[in-house]
């Protein structure tokens, strides 16, 4: 099902990309062959490949907390996400029949599914570095809110959060599950702000070789970072030891935009224009500059008649590195969440994208200005987290933040 | 992936059960592996086993339109269905990148992607039956509005609708590409009214032998209907040559009901008690009154004190066949649609059931008016649909009730 976390040698193969996985220490037997271990020097969930199904959660400090609560909840999760990424209840195995007289402590819908890939990702927003809390002086100079850009319509209930959760995982069920019964443990220390579910699915999946399609219909991600890369993972994703806060070394970013097109729109666009507004082709995602799918896009390029192969504002020639000067790792699912009050599917794009510095998606945001794409989409939902470094065993993920 | 529709051996097993799977006269050689074959003698989708991914749209006739739109319109659909079923472009082989001048007849997304075991099914609501189409005397007596239930706290905006698309699975991209480019056929004809998304998954997905989980935590199914016991199936499900309107026999009536949860509450409820509401255990799901998973609830047991085993209002025992005296064929999927304006989980149930007259559902949901369960559920989701009777090669599923 999730063809490259499969046990043994795929497993094995998978070590020096996203991590490597949880062995006999479980103890469903087969089920923990799609296994992620939640250790390690980075978090899970950012080069772990893209699974079918993501369930994101904000979450705000409640009212009254203080630090201690939220040492207390980043040491609370760590135990419960590294029991969850094996497949097992969330406290501990039995324990939700044990106490008849007591709230179970798993909520069930996960019994007997395997851990399905899952991978839990944790991070703290800016706003947790006001004053409640006294970490101020904690505060990377880099996690600060995203700018208002150019025909944002942003919904301040899809907007921001002092915590997030990213829940990854094959299966739909289990990211949920998972997603639930962390937000349960907040309670009264931590409450969801907005929650927002997403799916992709690659051709080949066995592999996950092939790029993904977006609701445009066009593979989205020919040109993403590979995370494979190491290079290209430390200069554009990983935060370094020369961080401004020590604590970020093995950390990341995450930029979370909740991105509406207004799919009818495009589906009465013709073809032409269409790739136009791209800058591939639909069906092979070449570059209109020439080549192939996983060829580079040639910004000079002309067609027959000496014009520019590629428009002056096609999606992928603002985007591009050359242009931009930077990078990202993109990581994007799907929604659809139901239908608008005129009656248009509210569908479009989770882009999710990880880097060592928020400003390296504002830089391309930017580009994107007059990105031909834009009467298509619209940013409806927007929030910047910083992503926590990996914990080691007996390790919260709290403990380098608040020290 | 989807283990019960495999290829050979597998495939032709489940000829009885839910409709025999597509050959070769696909394109996509292995691809086919997984593509039930959309001809019948009844629609996909009602005994086929529930798959992962659920894309539920109703929709509604536009101003204006008359009974040749609506023909017309569920001739396209039947085509268009029945090559989606076989996991090919929606209306020709490479039409997609064909015609630069043209909107591409295909959204895209799902290019490259198998079948993944979807179903496609349509239906009529009681609407399609007022006085725009000249259809009043062939509405069927059984295809009128549900009464309002106690309790019900029903959202217009989630109800009712003249047609129905119900489009299930593995995989959520293939299913919402399925029902986006129908919705797109209907441009001008009909206009979708909502949408909803539902999610499941079972223990030992590839046998599908155990009973999936609901949102409670609890088995959910344990004493439906077998969709391999033709004798109930064609009881208390397929519509027979003796219906009032001939154009129904092999037909069916869909209830759906979005029945959100209060997850919240339910989650700090003290173990016996969400046992007690039930009727049944968490973990196993066994009746309360004795016994294991898949025994019958024995309705008269006491406990070691001489009480009766199971409360009077307990869920399973308003819902039993001995007490409501008839059953129907449940189908149900999980939601989440993010956060509601008081910060709660916006989850629960996607109730689908299937029966040969929705009076079954009626006698049921009043048995349930009592039901501890109560407190923690809303009904705020309600519509019914008359599932058209399957269609052979060359008909069209308009052609019986148009006549």
């Amino acid at each position: 099902m999730l063809g490259l976390i499969g046990a043994g040698g795929a497993g094995l193969a998978l070590g020096g990309v996203g991590g490597a996985f949880a062995g006999a220490q479980t103890v469903r037997g087969e089920r923990a062959a799609r296994a992620y271990d939640f250790h390690g020097e980075h978090q899970q969930g950012v080069t772990t490949l893209s699974p079918d199904a993501l369930v994101l959660a904000s979450l705000d400090m409640v009212d009254g907390a203080t630090v201690d609560d939220l040492r207390e909840l980043l040491a609370d999760w760590t135990y419960a996400a590294s029991r969850l990424a094996q497949g097992l209840e969330v406290a501990e195995d039995g324990a939700i029949g044990a106490s008849p007289e007591a709230p179970p402590p798993d909520s069930g819908e996960a019994l007997g599914l395997d851990a399905a890939g899952l991978t839990l990702t944790f991070g703290v927003g800016p706003t947790l570095f006001d004053d409640r809390f006294d970490l101020a002086e904690r505060r990377p100079a880099a996690l600060v809110d995203l700018p208002l850009f150019a025909g944002d319509l942003l919904e301040p209930a899809r907007c921001g959060g002092d915590l997030v959760i990213q829940a990854c995982a094959a299966d739909s069920q289990v990211a949920l599950h998972a997603v639930r019964n962390l937000l349960r443990i907040g309670f009264g220390r931590a409450q969801v702000r907005w929650l927002q579910t997403g799916f992709t699915h690659a051709e080949g999946s066995a592999e996950r070789t092939m790029t993904p399609r977006n609701l445009l219909g066009f593979k989205d991600g020919s040109a993403n970072l590979r995370v494979d890369d190491a290079a290209h993972l430390g200069e554009f994703v990983w935060v370094g030891d020369d961080a401004d806060q020590p604590w970020m070394a093995g950390g990341t970013y995450l930029v979370a935009r909740r991105i509406r097109m207004t799919v009818e729109s495009w589906d009465r666009t013709r073809l032409r224009e269409q790739e136009r507004v791209i800058g591939r082709t639909k069906v092979e995602g070449a570059p209109l500059s020439g080549g192939e799918e996983r060829d580079d896009v040639d910004l000079d390029a002309t067609d027959d008649t000496g014009q520019p192969a590629m428009d002056a504002d096609a999606h992928v020639r603002l985007a591009h590195p050359s242009v931009t000067g930077t990078r990202i790792l993109r990581r994007p699912f799907n929604y659809v969440d139901g239908v608008t009050s005129v009656g248009q599917l509210d569908a479009g794009l989770v882009f999710l994208s990880f880097q060592r510095d928020p400003e390296q998606f504002v830089t391309i945001q930017r580009s994107l200005r007059t990105d031909l794409l834009n009467e298509y989409i619209r940013h409806v939902g927007s929030a910047v987290f910083a992503i926590l470094p990996g914990v080691a065993e007996g390790e919260s993920l709290g403990d380098r933040l608040l020290g």
